[in-house]
């Protein structure tokens, strides 16, 4: 009998923590309970996320690319990581697109003169001074538009597209005014892209692809008026409405991914990245898209910091610029850190609002799935051991292509998109005690990743 | 053995019909089953009222007392009566309060430059020209502005106070700027008056009920914003806010009750009056307040004559006038028929959303309750049988004081706080079938109550 068993299983398991070649023979839950234990109930102990979450919100507001507030809001969480006690706080120069909204606004002339709840999509062009004021065109589909014919030209479109999916939904947004350009249109309207809504237009980012097609205006109208237009075009009424809109696209602008580290203590070069997005769409305050994510993952290593729980690879907090209109942080990262991607373990990432988590959503190989399946079942305390695979978030993106494994925070969906690029995406959408179990869903992932002997495999992912 | 019986249940049955001296032995729901059954189907049958409510609301908008719309839609109303085949159809006159909102706004100063969501409080004064440019306390309750004390004077008070019932919480609205005033406030806002908020401010009726007491401006704030306000304030932050309001109160202005009826064929003089408010507040629709109700009132009694169903009683449909900021409408209308008030049966309203009817509150004696509530059985098909003591409605409130029976519709209440008083107060949070169920509970109701041999006793309700 080996020495080890005749000492009994309390001194078994002793020993088995200071052996990592025995203990790998443990699955990882077993092996982790204690310290994922402690981190959750960190986590769910008190509101510090949240209320710093409330005070840069409070303090720096919407923090669109380009804009003092987001470059503010940057400058303030490096800050606030040093006084963390975090390691290598910096930030990392990308530059990133710079639009600006300008004023704007839409009326209704015919059959009513009254103001429409507008707004414009980001990256879209000016209206000429003065505006347009053109006769509408309601259409549900691009069959409908096909079939309208000759008449779209010199109108305007407006896509009255209920909302399904965001994927499926978010194309009108994305290609309306392409389409209604090449319709001969001369701005194209949205109904938002939301779930619900209470006269609370949507933003987003829309793209003008094709430079042989006129670039003309694209906003959206809230779900009630894009519904009320469609109504009365039903009647056979003539429909005419003024649009104004300031937008410019300017220069690119610098900005930065943030970033801090808790250093590895045996594999430093060795990589856990825990990430959410600072920038936001300029209305609201970009509380839920994507403030908590970016707060909840910071918190997640501010709370192993605390709790001295340090990993032997390095797990790095990276709160990244320009999500919304351009992805330029998670590019820049990308090309960055290049050489280093072959030893980024993980790239986690929340940007699904900080609600009720349920797991995660991974992209990766089979094998490293089933390891954090094991991790996973830690997270059997706060209800969120889903692991499973899913889409991807935006800015770890361009390292998943690569081959990074990679994870999404999957929680309760129901009202994201009543809120997202909204004004009503602010602090009170989101529950402390729901943000914590967020921040403890990552932290755990995160810390196992960075700590376990085994090291998950890379795979580049199938083109799509 | 008596000659009906023995011809056998079918000819007693028949022969009862037509004698109602044995007729009232039977229980109303047994007499009436086959009238409620029609109304119901042809209620259930089509989108008739919906349509008709999009229909006046894409085309003349929000109806406050004193607009242009309001009269506008006055007489589209009685205009279309007259098509449906209604008798008697003429407007009541009253005069109603005029108040107008004017250019307003809201800017927080400090401790970040940003616009607030607001909207003025019916009848507010304005600010000076160029606005109030003030330091803001913010207070949850009398008594911490009691605490607050002289620091109040020269101030704008926030009252941040939480949705509980709207009974409780409207106070703030209704008394909120007086408590303001007495502590020597320079203006007064309120969290808006909803159960939940996407940014969408809720006005509604302040009041100036002092005149010792110096009349300062009102206005109410985004749930969202107040609770920033709250927050920047809890952490020691300096708040400054800058607010416009052009409010004006002009001289009464003529309005009308819109009124129309099916003439009794027995009793012509005898009454039951069924009832919705066509006036709303100046944003949104008022599609849910109370476009729908008085729409669908309306219905229930086209419905009736569709169907060839002519009751005993007159059956009146009446349009109130000035139910948000005056009930002119409801007081004109008893002094109007102040001496027929004693024939008046039964005053139905409904003002609570054309939602999922659960049947209607009542006020009145409990005779009157009893045999209420053998007609409420008939609307067992649509699951709208409650029948229970409650509060009344404002428009047959006086004729309710004076003894006349009332009938509320008592529906799902769950959104109605989200919408009222707002922009987001439009068609489409309502759905057909369940304003269809709306229709047929307060036909049902109506017709039985008209037609029936007995008549609902008058009891003065107690003073409260």
């Amino acid at each position: 009998m080996h020495r080890l068993l005749r000492r009994g299983a309390p001194a078994l398991l002793a020993a088995l923590a200071l052996a990592p070649h025995l203990a790998a023979q443990q699955p990882l839950d077993a092996r982790y309970r204690d310290a994922a234990n402690r981190l959750i109930g960190a986590a769910l102990a008190d509101s510090f996320a949240y209320n710093r979450l409330a005070t840069m919100v409070d303090r720096f507001g919407n923090r669109l690319s380009g804009s003092a507030s987001l470059e503010a809001t940057i400058d303030w969480a490096m800050e606030q990581m040093r006084a963390d006690g975090l390691q290598n706080v910096h930030g990392e120069a990308v530059m990133v697109p710079h639009w600006v909204r300008g004023e704007e606004s839409a009326e209704l002339v015919l059959p009513r003169a009254v103001p429409l709840h507008m707004i414009g999509l980001g990256g879209s062009v000016a209206t000429p001074p003065g505006g347009i004021t053109a006769d509408v065109i309601v259409v549900g589909s691009e069959q409908e538009l096909a079939a309208r014919g000759a008449e779209a030209r010199g109108k305007i479109i407006l896509f009255d597209v209920p909302f399904t999916t965001y994927g499926e939904t978010v194309r009108w947004r994305t290609a309306g005014a392409l389409a209604a350009a090449k319709a001969g249109a001369v701005a194209a309207l949205i109904r938002s892209v939301s779930s619900f809504s209470m006269q609370n237009p949507h933003t987003g980012s829309m793209r003008y692809p094709d430079s042989t097609v006129a670039r003309i205006p694209g906003a959206a109208v809230s779900v009630e008026d894009a519904m009320m237009l469609h109504r009365m075009q039903a009647r056979g009424e003539r429909i005419r409405v003024h649009l104004t809109m300031g937008a410019r696209t300017l220069p690119d602008a610098p900005s930065r991914n943030v970033v801090a580290e808790i250093v590895g203590s045996e594999r430093p070069d060795e990589v856990v990245v825990i990430s959410g997005h600072l920038d936001s769409w300029d209305v609201g305050t970009g509380a839920m898209d994507d403030g908590g994510g970016s707060v909840a993952a910071w918190e997640a290593v501010r709370l192993m910091h605390r709790l001295g729980l340090r990993p032997r690879r390095t797990v790095r907090v990276v709160l990244w610029t320009n999500e919304e209109n351009g992805t330029r942080g998670g590019q820049g990262y990308r090309d960055q850190h290049r050489g280093q991607l072959d030893r980024h373990m993980l790239a986690i990432e929340s940007d699904n609002g900080v609600f009720r988590p349920n797991g995660f959503r991974f992209q990766g190989s089979d094998a490293a799935l089933a390891t954090l399946r094991q991790i996973a079942r830690l997270l059997e305390p706060i209800g969120a051991t889903k692991m499973d695979p899913g889409e991807g978030e935006a800015d770890v993106g361009p390292m998943i292509a690569l081959g990074v494994p990679g994870l999404g925070l999957d929680v309760d969906g129901t009202r994201y998109f009543w809120y997202h690029h909204s004004s009503a995406d602010t602090l009170d959408k989101l529950d402390p005690q729901e943000m914590a179990r967020c921040v403890a869903a990552m932290a755990v992932m995160a810390y196992v990743v960075a700590d376990m002997p085994e090291s998950l495999p890379h795979q580049v992912p199938a083109a799509r």
